[in-house]
Formats: C-alpha cells, sequence, structure tokens
C-alpha cells in the first residue's frame, strides 16, 4: 500500500510542508528510515536525525522551529506521537484484516458464529459454543464446548480455550496461550499417591483482555478464575485456578500467580514475580521483576521487591548493606581483638 | 443434566432429608450456590452459610447437629467432602465423555488406535504409532512416528508428542505440552560457534502421570528421561533431558530442572524453582518457592529454600537478619567509634 | 535399519576388530547396552565398562591398550567421541527424514515452496511466503503472509510464525515456539486503562539458530528483534521486542530478556535469569542460574550473578557471609555489651 503526503495528511488532519505527491510504503523510526519510508519526530532529543534522515516524510509537532533545511516533507500536526500511533494502528489493521472461512475447519452444527468473521484453516470450534461478530480465530485455533466469546476478538494460531470459559469482547489472545486447562489440585493420599480433584469451574476473560503467548490461565475448581476489563498479561505467565485479576492490571512475562489470590485493580507486577496462593494485593500496588509475593499486601499504591518481598526502600538499604557484608564481618573481627585486647589491659 | 435429591442420596449411599424431589444441574461452593445447585458443607467453619445458602441441596455430615432450620434439603453421608469430590468427578467424566473420529483427522496407515477412542479433527497419529483403548485425543493433538501410548490416556488440544516416546496407562496431558523435544546439547567448537549433539533417546511416561499445560520435557540424548507413575506436573514446567523423577512428587508452576538431574519419590518442589544438573535430591524433599538447588540434597524428608537452597530453618534465620542488616551496620560502625574512643582515653 | 560391524567401520573410516557380521540396530551408552546395540567408548574412566558390556560393537580410539579380553566387536578410530557423534547425528537424520506433502494441509497459492521439502497435514502456509529447499514443515505447524523461510529449515509441529518474519538457513524451531506476537507495549491512559501500540516490526533468525519448545520471541514495535546466526535459546524463554541476540550466544530455559536489550557475541546465559529492559551485555558474557542482571554489563568475558547481579566473586563472598549472618549478630550484640560493661569500669 503506498500513501502520499497529501493522503496522509489529510488522514491527520495535519499541514503538508514539502513536495505533497511524495509517496511511502512503511513506517520506520527516524535513525533508521530509508527512501520511502514514513517516520515521526515527538522527542526533540532526536531533532539532529530530522536533518539527516532518509524518510521521504516524517510527522512533526506544529510548534516544531527549524533550525536546518530538511529533505524530506514534513506533516505538521498537533501531536506528532499520538498521530504516528493512529498510523501504526491502522497500518497493523489492514495488516491483520483478514474475514471469510478457509478450509478445511471444523465448526459444530450445534456452534453459533456472527458476522464479518474470520474461521481459519484447521480451526476448531465445539459444540454449542458462539462467537460474536468481527472475530478472528486463525488458523490451528481451539475453542472447545460451550464456549461463549464476545465481538472483535482475535485468537491467534493454537490458542486453546476449553468448554465452558466465557471470553469478553475486543480480547486479544496470542499463539499458543491455554484458557481453562484443569487447576493443579491433588488430594494426597495415605499411600503417598495423589487423587485428582476433578476441576468443573472456568475461566472468565472480560472486555479488552490482552493475553500473551503461551501463557496459561487454568479453570476455577468450581466457579471462575476471572481476569477483568482491560488487563494485560505478557508471554509465559502462569495464572492458576480460582485467581481473580483486577481491572487494568498489568503483568510482565513469566510471573506466576498461585491458586485462590486476588490480585487489585492497577497493579503492575515485573517479569518473573512469583505470587503465593491465598492472598490478596492492594490496589495500585507495584512489585519488581523476579520479585515473590509471600503475604498479603494490605496498603494500596506502595512499591514491592525482594523474595520474599518487601517494601522497596527497606529491601534496597538491606541489599547495599548485603553488597559490603564481608568488609562488615571483618571489622567485627577486629573490633573482637581490640576489645579482648582493651580488657587484658585492665587486669 | 437434571438429578433429584433422592438420585444423588442413593448414588452416595446417602440419606435424604428434605424434599427428595428438588433436582439441581449445577455445582457450587455453599457461600456462592444459587438455586438448582448442589452444595456441601464439610468444614464446620463454614456452618453459618448452611443457613442462608441458596443451594437447593447440601451434601452434609451424617453427625452434623442443626443449630437452625435449613431452606435446603440436604442429603447424610458419611463424609461430606470426599461425597462431593465423587460428584464433581462423575460431573467431570459427563463433561469430558467424546468418542469416535471427527474428521478430517490424519491416523497413519500403519498406526494402531485401540476401542472407545475419540480422535478430534486435525490430530495428527503418525507412522507405526499405537494408542490404546478408551483414549481422547483431541483437535490439533500430534503424535510422531513409533509413540506408544497406554490405555485412558487424554492428550488435550495441542499437545506434541515426538517420536519413539512411551506414555503408560491413565496419563493426561494439558494443551501445548511438548514430550520429546531436543534435549539442549550443544558442542563448542574452537570459532566459538556450537554443534548440535543429536537427541536420540526418548521420554518415558509411567502410569498416572499429570502434565500440566504448556510444560515441556525433553527426550535424553540416549536412553530416556522418566516420569515415574503418578507424578504430576503443574504448568511451563521444564525437565531437560536425562532427568527422572520419581513416583508421586509433585512440581508447581514454572519450575525447571537442568539435565541428568534425578529426584527421588514424593518430592514436593514449590513454583519456579530451579534445580542444576547432574546432581539428585532425596526422596520426601520439600523445596519452597522460588529456591534454587545448586548441590545433591542427600538427606530425605527435609525442607529447603533459598537460593543457593539451605535447609529450611537456616535459611529462615538468614533472611530475618538481612533485613536488619542496616542497623546491624550502623552498630559496628558505633562500636568503632566508642572503642577508638576507650583506646585513646588508655594512651 | 541394521548395520554391521564392517559397514560402520567403512563409514567410519576405523578398524574392524572381531567379528565384522556382528549387526546392531540401535545405540546406546557403553554402561547400559544391550545385545544389538553399538555404544563407544572415549573417556578412560569408563574403560571397565568395555569388559563387561553388553553392546555388540564399541567405537574405541586407536591408541586404547586393551587390559582384558572384550566380547564385543571393537571398530578402531581416530577419535571415538566425535565418530560416535557423527553416527548420532546420521541415525537422526534417518529419523526425521520426511519429505513430499501429507494432506490436508493448507499452501496458499501465492506461497512459494521450494525442493524437496515435507509439508505436514493441517500445515498452514500463508499468501506471499516463501519456503526453501529441503524444508520441514510439520503437521499443525503455521506459517502466516509474508514470511520469508531459507533452506534445510525444521518447524516442529505446532510452531507458530507470525507474519513478515524472516527465518534463515538451517535454522530449527522445535514445538509450540511462537515467533513474532506481539510485543508487550501498551501506553498508560489518564483513567488508568491501557491503549495497545501496535506492533508493525518482525523478527529476524539468522543462520544455524535454534529455538527451543514454547519459547517465545516477539516482533518489534519497529524495526526487527534480531537473533543473530548460531544462537541457540532453550525452551520456555522469552525474548520481547526489539531484543538483539549476538553471533553464537547461548541462553538456557526459562529465561526472559526485556524490551531493547542487547545481547553480545557468545555470551552464556543460565536458566531463569531475568534481563530488564533497554541495557547492553558485553560479548563473552556469562550470567550464572536465577540471576536478575538489572544494569549494562560493559566489560567482556566476565562472570556474573545474584539478583540484582554482581561480579561472581563478590557475590560468592556476600553470600557465605549472609548464612553466617544470626552467628555474626550475636557476636555484635556481646560486643555491645562487653563495651558498656568496659566503659562503665571506667567512670
Amino acid at each position: 500500500m503506498q500513501f502520499t503526503a497529501q493522503e496522509i495528511g489529510f488522514m491527520l488532519n495535519g499541514t503538508v510542508e514539502g513536495d505533497p505527491r511524495v509517496a511511502v510504503d512503511k513506517l520506520a523510526k527516524i535513525e533508521e528510515a530509508t527512501a520511502g519510508s514514513l517516520s515521526f519526530l515527538a522527542n526533540p532529543k532526536y531533532e539532529q536525525y530530522l536533518y539527516t534522515t532518509g524518510a521521504s516524510i516524517v510527522i512533526v509537532n506544529h510548534d516544531l522551529v527549524l533550525s536546518e533545511p530538511v529533505k524530506a516533507t514534513l506533516i505538521r500536526v498537533e501531536n506528532a506521537y499520538s498521530s504516528f500511533s493512529i498510523l501504526l494502528e491502522k497500518y497493523n489493521t489492514i495488516k491483520l484484516n483478514k474475514t471469510g472461512n478457509e478450509l478445511p475447519n471444523f465448526v459444530h452444527p450445534s456452534a453459533t458464529v456472527g458476522e464479518n468473521c474470520y474461521i481459519g484453516a484447521f480451526a476448531y470450534i465445539g459444540p454449542g459454543s458462539s462467537i460474536g461478530n468481527n472475530c478472528k480465530i486463525y488458523p490451528n485455533a481451539y475453542i472447545a464446548d460451550n464456549v461463549t466469546i464476545g465481538n472483535n476478538v482475535t485468537l491467534f494460531p493454537g490458542v486453546v480455550v476449553y468448554f465452558d470459559c466465557v471470553i469478553g469482547n475486543n480480547v486479544i489472545i496470542h499463539s499458543g496461550a491455554i484458557i481453562g486447562s484443569d487447576g493443579f489440585g491433588f488430594a494426597p493420599q495415605p499411600d503417598g499417591t495423589y487423587n485428582k480433584i476433578a476441576q468443573i469451574g472456568n475461566v472468565v476473560l472480560e472486555d479488552d483482555v490482552e493475553v500473551g503467548s503461551n501463557t496459561t490461565i487454568d479453570r476455577a475448581t468450581m466457579g471462575s478464575t476471572v481476569i477483568r476489563k482491560g488487563v494485560k498479561l505478557d508471554n509465559l505467565i502462569q495464572v492458576a485456578h480460582n485467581v481473580e485479576i483486577g481491572e487494568n492490571t498489568v503483568i510482565a512475562a513469566q510471573t506466576g500467580i498461585s491458586g485462590s489470590t486476588k490480585i487489585g485493580e492497577n497493579v503492575i507486577l515485573g517479569g518473573q514475580v512469583g505470587v503465593v496462593g491465598h492472598i490478596s494485593i492492594a490496589k495500585g500496588t507495584q512489585v519488581q521483576a523476579q520479585s515473590g509475593v509471600s503475604r498479603t499486601i494490605a496498603e494500596e499504591n506502595k512499591k514491592w521487591m525482594g523474595s520474599p518481598a518487601t517494601a522497596y526502600g527497606d529491601h534496597m538499604r538491606s541489599q547495599i548493606v548485603v553488597m559490603r557484608l564481608p568488609e562488615l564481618e571483618k571489622k567485627v573481627t577486629e573490633l573482637e581483638k581490640i576489645i579482648a585486647e582493651l580488657r587484658n589491659n585492665k587486669h
């Protein structure tokens, strides 16, 4: 797809400065852009690149004052960064604009599929499931029995949704994510073996949730594992049975949440964090990467770190001393000697 | 499916107290149950809910003495919890009761499939592989060449079993788990590159093993990576080549076991634990979440914690002092001053 | 497949000692080998097994002097280990020697596939994608639109490659690995919600890269996430958007690299390591398992450990004192008492 500076200026409600007929067919960072690229300049720190860039068109802020001549055609807008973001999104929407049925796929006669959907080859939609409008079910995705899926939902290739799960609107699930596999529940027996505890609950993903690739979210033993509106989960995350994650919480890759834990709204968990089961984490909490949360966090909007996680400042202060420990130990040994000496001199 | 109190009482060999014609079609926790639900009361702590629950039927222990009138129909049994577990399991068995061939699937002419199996659409069974009776091979599951699978095995959607692997009876493998991918073996070359060492062994999963979603178990370089009878693995676990995991060992999510390590029977590893290669862990060992086991654990039935893991009590004692370190360091500095003063006064 | 000692001797350019007609059909370790097995002896430590092994043929070094009679047929070569490795590889090549089209699969009319390829059942190759020669695209693998794949590439079952990604020659990707899913980029809004930032870049895997099962590599926001020539990634690794990993770097299982970080050549990262975003790690760096790298490592060829990672020696020295902390604290308390006493005596 090719667009001219004039067309883009019109799309963004901006002012074209330079040749309006120049055309672009790709997006690039200003420092890496080559001919035919569209780029943007938002941060004044990068202004130097404006005068050397190979980009054919650059989106800039209305109030930018040039200090040198510029080869590229400029498009001046209110906010260069957000205008560029809009273009990124449009670009992606066109890229991912698939509709229709690719054969062979498997849609059970008792399943319902809304309008304007894409059902890829080898995708599977089980008995009693319903899919809303404008959904994209990519190849090799699997939707089991009695699953409910809203509108504008994208399941990338290889996503698996187990039976009875419920998915809201505008949800995006990346490849290999598993929604609704059995919770890890086993009753120990006197002879050392374990009996499986049947997991008959489900998973509910509310609207606007995004789930990263190869993340796993287990179904509840009974009731629901709930991921609230607007939650964003990165890749390779583990969410155990009966967990509840509050609205607009963001969790980075490889973090694990143990069973029945409740996480509040607008929480941020770094990568590789572990959270034990049956606790709660207050809204606005932030946990640094690789931390281990082993107790309920009741106070809101605090920062935590370490394993076990403690208040961020306390942790940092302790860690600094840990690095000075060999020195501290040496000091104590010297003090012991001096004191022994002082005592001997006394007697 | 609807069941009356009378039918359930008969199934559980229990006594019905109240209207025997009341019917239920779902299972729920006593504190969340609504009309049409079956629930249970085992823990006396929750007795209060019995008098307020919306459940239509509640399973209780024989010896429960009511302190208030109850609206729900009661079914009195020897052990309410285990009776309810039996119902959960029956419910799940009915839910997951699939048989027959969904087309298209791919079963190589040289493969054999036992009686009463479910082979889902887009499932693949390679040359020379054999599947026992009552197996469920869900859609998009892949079984390579010369794989042997016992009876009553379930492979959920997207499971991959590489060639030559052996799976026992009653094994459950959740979606996205990969059994038998190559071990991570590379021989460093003088020029800094690596040569792949072919991995020609296999993986053996014995009877009653359960593997969580997106867990990876690598094939042995030569010989077998062995997961013994009754082992339960949670989600996103890494088991490297030539590892052996003893009977009835339970491992929580995101834990990783490095190559050639041997783990004993009835071990419990918490989540996000790391175990180095070429060591062994004695039977009955328990390792806390996020620990790192860097040496052989020879003594049985002990608890370990930390990275590197040390005896649980030692670790806890050290960690408490770590939090007091800034204070300890200040104390030492003060002592130094006082001693310098004492010495000066002497001379 | 059966081979005689004579045939194998010829293949390896070795000298046969004993019955040249003895045949083998499997490979095994010398201490576990049974009749019909081919084994090798490279490390003199294991020489004892040569006299007791059940193997029918053993490959040994030219200069080995026997101290007892041997039942097996020997094949003497320059280097027993590397000769055996060659056989392992040949064995594996034969095992994995698949070609042709298994139906049904989905190859878009606008996609191109080279010569001598295997396209498994339920594999998907999207519009505009091109696959080189001698490639193996296993069942249920998914290749999106406009993907470029070189020669001799293997995608095991269930691999997903998102649109626009580029894969070099001789690349091996194990089952469940996801190449090119969206980077984790969201712009926080004043009301606490997040707006998705479109991820329009791609992933580039250069020649000779191997990717482990269920590893995830996210596409760049713009530009490319780049995995350079000869990089080996183990299972369940997370590589975030815009990361660059230098040539011949090796990363163990469950490690995570955050966005925009640059890792140098010939780096070794242990398992479960975390690396924060927007830093760089110098060539030849080695990081111990479970460490957390939180700052740029500028000095080459050093070893690091801990979370946050510090120089290996410093970390070890501190950790030793950590274990002696309760003792150290007790000492300080005693010193305080003695000093108080000394001071009192003075006055």
